[in-house]
């Protein structure tokens, strides 16, 4: 049994509210849970964070590397494109990372094309939605099993 | 009558102290006063919020949203080159702003000529002082006029 | 009292007829009325001057500084990206000078978002249609009441 | 029940044989395999195809359009920075696309993290290896569902 | 009376089917038919070639150049951008060339703005539909009749 | 039957004198005469305007507007890579615009591979000399009869 | 005797934990401490503050300045890179100010690289370790005596 | 004997006025008097122009080129670093140029470092005011007795 | 005794026909002829391919590395440039390469002057004819024996 | 005890009278003679070397390298930004090195913001005056002491 | 009077050997011996010197400082593009001087077009061959006289 | 019999012992021995020469030119990527040139996969270690032969 961190970024508590086009209907909250469901029928354990604030992320991740947290889930939103302290905060914890985009930031403004995170993570997923989360909770799932 | 949020970034708080050659001798809760009463002239309610914190800055415009105010005065300050998180934040909140710099960042570092801001607002106003947020008032108030 | 030239660059004599969606109904007549009112009502003259060549404005801004003109109102219109000699122009002058654009460049082609002219002005406005030119004449006013 | 393509690029036949540090120790076989049987599980019919030549790969997504086939995930492989054709017959299929990298090209070389695919898709994953195909095959089989 | 071969590359198969607004309603069959009548009206004998495989394109060029063709009329459709192996063909034949583009690359994604042809061709002409070939074989016919 | 203006730009009244081996050795008088007989020959009526001045070109476009004329074919020489008024003076008039350069731009300085004209035109033809406006002419009278 | 303020920006509270081989193996606690002493030895007053949010290293800048401390040592970790707000902070301060890194920025990522500090700095410190800070204090003192 | 014409460009006629640190102090008239005594000195015959047009400019050149003039001195002005229209005039002229500069724009603003004219000069000459015509006209001198 | 391949790229089976400026009077099977006759005389065994078409190159290259071929001679000629999908099998096949241009890319257009292979290969050779086969063939004779 | 080596690049013999702002007010002769004496504190030997010659300076890195000195103190002055063949010396003398520079090259011009030591070096200080020497000492002796 | 040094860069003592097309056919003696007569026909006197060794060029700058030379007369030759280290010689003497290059750089390779010299340079001369240096002469001697 | 001189930059004279991992075991008397040996076999006269200042390498090729000697082997080293200077040499010597690295720079930093050399070479040769002046050495044979 693994224990998983999901950590999303700024403006992500407007989820449902924001932007239906690009980011679908779901609230986090739902997400959330149906993603803590999918964790338990892995065998794993899972917690989530949302913050607005960067610092906040940032702790939250230090506290995880405390805990001794086997995995983080991670959608940096708008802070994918200009956080290097968060950046260090997942290096400093040197846990497996996976990020995760709900929409697809290829097929919007030029400066959502680059990206803190994706050369730091084992995998990135962009474009699918809520099932971005369940395909990165896999990965880690996988990860833990063949290793 | 329409109900408008003024918002002032990072270091903002400092103003009347900070390097006057920019950004002139009158402080921050002057100005929020004067244009209080200019809006209130005109009809409307002005509500003001200063914040040196993103997250802060973020949640108040989500808040606004929330409740239904009509319009925004957004001066960013360093943010305006920097934090798409709050960029974000004005999109979700689907409000028409009109973007205030209290100097020209024109005349200054180059970094402060790229602007998160310019292309999601109604208008842009620079180097006018505090009249800068004066003709942002009236541009709204004309706007809401005219609809 | 103080006299105050405004100076409008090529196709702005299209106003009205012009990309409405870009730029407004009113003419180029009605702007120079109403503003010429302003002026009265705060005490100053104001003349104006429009051309589609270049040379016409920079002769008529050299006019203006052996006149002893007190302030310029620009709109540089499509010269704003390209007219360094307009630019020159103003410069020689050393007349204080506002900028003031009908839309928004920032949010059309990306060819428009450089201006000649921003770096060299007391303060540019955009976006805010013919309220801006009013807002430049409020600016002027302000600082020759100050000085 | 939806049919699906699943197309991968030049040198994908190679895999297991090939920098198995980037790519894994599945062949291409044994991935098309398991990928086949979810869809079966799923209740969809999935073909695969694999070519090292350009043209081929062209032609299979024309035949995949006129076929009227449901979606396509694709692994262009180094087709992804270069090929402007292949892109167009995604585009001229009109078909909905998941991008899929086995490995994670943001941590490689610089000419790696430039696609001509992921603006046109519906989402893209990278760096899961072949459990990035079968989030592809989940998030078309979600898509074909809520349609 | 002179012979001249007109070469279409990757996907323009596709004509007909594939994104009209951009490609016009006629197959590449139909345009061929009408372009191989005005070249016998003019004096001329036409063969046309169209493939998806970019060493097709080379060595149809190849043998137009043994053949001892007077002229060239090139669609290189996406290859435009990328085959620095299809331009060296072209110079190799020493044949003289008319570069055709059906829609305008100057209206559509950046990477459609450079061609690895323009430089090397007697004349360009892009955004006519089909005809931009009857354009090219007149210009072709103008400079057989002159030279 | 429509009526149709030609205009061409800086130093094109120079042709048949300046740099023949990239412009050729007719006149313009000889190309306009040659054009106006083909525009004849196929109903239309055709008017052309040459100017070394800006705003000459720019004022001549307006007034095409105001008369309702029915295409531009627009040679801007020089200003192909200067002319932002020019350009919108061609925006505003919102007349189907054809562009025409009598070399190949593509074969010359490097500055001259910029063009302000040719996203909004319906097509671009270049070094086809005097031949290019007569294809521009066919291509406005194939628009004119298919809409 | 001079008051000096050490400023530790994001992460830098996992010193002694986080990545040793880039940052050493000293708790921040015990580099502060020695530090302290340090000052004392030299006849200073020293305090220090590490956060990891960027509004509470602004408003602490801030508050220095009002207590009219005497000079600044700035390690401002990953903000070196991104936050203009800070930098404010600092210029707004008008305190002299000594940057320290303790690894080396230029051996790493291409992204720290670049610094908002550097040019606004008394001197600049990198790869030093702990030492650094020392220096940046022998700098300040230096400083104090001979002004 | 040779005629030579000296051209100057846009705000040229204000010299003496127009911002004395950089151009001096002379009028132009007083430079271009002292430029034709030294050239009857040398024997040859001068003529001079100054506009604020770039097509008065242009058409200036050509009538030279008609006129059989043996030589150009050139001082663009503002036009050096945009107008490719003058460029074209001069090339088609084919006339020997010297381009001069009364200041030095390589200690100036980054966008007065480009030239349209340098690399189609004989010669260039920044920096050395008045002198500098004195010296294009030296070189002038120098190469007609030489060819 | 070692077995090499020599693979060749795109145009070049018209060596000896094509620009001889560039590439010189030789044909390939000339230059083949002469090479396998070298690597006799140093006891090898050498077997030479040639194609238009970039998967038939990638294709023999993945049997040259089942055949357990000792190293690899390759002249990707205008492939060079653009394909990483040769890259990319040569990659995997885990051969030492050599790389080899006839004429110097470096003298030529700037696209030619990135390649994809130079950072892969022992050595790289080029300008010195058909010479520059043999020297590769000689380093790769070198390192055999040394290993 | 160490033997260390001080190694001054070009110019720098000239401290003292040039550009004092920059570079203050000590001679290099004192600067070397204060640290000379630090080094005896330390327990250490230093030996400096100053040249305007580069080849000098790389070959009195050779002889540093031959004689089994332990680390190395550089200031290359305005090669940092220009010899890769003194950082190749610096890269073949495998010594521990210190980068000082004097003044603050990030608030100079542009070109001096690339260094060519930077990331070979143990560590840089710049802007510290004569007391970079003396912390790069300390950062030496520390290093050796410890290891 | 006063005195003034003239100082050549690298391979200029090959001058009226090497590659006449862009540098004239006179030797360097023969220039220097026409410069000093003109010197001294001015009142001046004139030392040269030539040096293909930067440090010899930046020590005979030094020296020209210490001497107390009046004004500089600089070819840098291929140092003008590269040499930081004399730009630092030419800085630290604080004279007045003139920059002259005997060929046209603008006319050559890109490399050619960036100078480290121009923007500290009163003014600068190219393309003028021999005569560069009497006009650069002939300004120093305008500045001695009005100063 | 031809005369042919090798030429080595900076830093050379440390082979066998600097970077072995980079330019291989054997000094450069061994490599010059073995080459003077292959070109008595071939029938002419090699010289070497080797330098680690700039100036010496520009006058040692002067001289050669003066000597009129065939043809230059030349390793410029570190100064491939920086001086202009040494190939403005090579220019003005007019001589036949091949330029040899031992080691493969293109595996190597950015910075050294500029060259201002190649361009200017008959042939490059890279990481083929010793053996590339050896192949240099046929090249220049086989062109003397053959001319």
């Amino acid at each position: 049994m693994a224990s998983i961190l999901v950590v999303n970024g700024p403006n992500l508590d407007r989820l449902g509210q924001r932007e239906p086009s690009h980011y679908g209907h779901s609230t986090l909250a739902e997400i959330e849970s149906r993603l803590r469901q999918l964790a338990e029928d892995l065998g794993h354990q899972l917690d989530s964070f949302q913050s607005n604030a960067e610092h906040a992320l940032i702790e939250r991740i230090h506290r995880a590397a405390d805990a001794q947290i086997d995995g983080l889930i991670l959608n940096p939103a708008a802070f994918t494109h200009s956080s290097i302290a968060l950046r260090d905060a997942v290096l400093a914890s040197a846990l497996p990372m996976v990020e995760v985009h709900l929409s697809n930031p290829f097929a919007r403004e030029s400066f959502r094309q680059v990206s803190y995170f994706s050369d730091i993570a084992i995998g990135s997923i962009s474009g699918l939605g809520a099932l971005g989360y369940e395909c990165a909770l896999r990965a880690l799932d996988q990860r833990f099993r063949s290793s």
